[in-house]
């Protein structure tokens, strides 16, 4: 894992500190290239280490991702603006639905729960092939 | 505005929806592309129809956004998974720091508060050229 040196002025996490954070959540946002702009979708998913896996249906993430680099997202802040915190992650995304290798059917077991009503046949993955997580204020534990 | 159909599986905000939801948050994300793959970091932002604002400081932001197509997306959802909403904006972001236009002047003026420390001497502007938002479950006034 490298570091993406975006966020100076804030705190930067560890990479210990990020993948506790990616592994005690479990919603986020995808942002992926879509006709050539960029787009940017909430779901649910689940950190196997080094992999951000998600569970989707047929439509825009299955159509534009695989096979490409794309960027996943978590954070939360206080809403009146005391804390946050954020974790980022670019990596390749594959669509492995059909993968035989053990890694695959390993993932393909983990309970990716999905908040939004909809079938989701098929598994993708996300290589945290760079991570990166900065902090302000006093995040409440 | 134009709607992008991306989320056929969910309830589908109206225009009307998803400028209230615009209006009512102050804390979004912004994807862009970087070094030719997409990123994602979190913003403050002001909505002004139909603009969303927001003000940086020298950095990934503002290299990379001015004169490109960017993404912006607000979210929230209930941590058991009872309900979700998101809205996505799909424009072009302009640096609008010393644009002498009325729009600009105008906009330069609206609070745009910031959670993260940091100094923040540019504004950026992105155009909603089409916006779309989706929901699931009940999701409390």
């Amino acid at each position: 894992m490298s570091r993406v040196p975006l966020f100076e002025e804030l705190e930067t996490l560890t990479d210990r500190e990020c993948v506790e954070l990616l592994t005690a959540n479990h919603f986020g946002r995808i942002a992926f290239a879509l006709d050539g702009a960029p787009m940017i979708l909430p779901v649910n998913y689940v950190y196997a280490e080094p992999s951000v896996v998600i569970r989707t249906g047929p439509g825009t993430k299955l159509a534009s991702t695989p096979q490409t680099i794309v960027a996943f997202e978590i954070d939360d802040a206080d809403a009146a603006g005391a804390w946050g915190w954020s974790v980022v992650i670019q990596g390749p995304a594959f669509d492995i639905t059909d993968s035989i290798d053990e890694y695959s059917a390993a993932i393909r077991k983990l309970p990716v729960v999905s908040y939004a009503p909809g079938e989701r046949m098929h598994w993708l993955k996300i290589g945290a092939r760079e991570i990166s997580g900065r902090r302000f204020g006093t995040v409440p534990a």
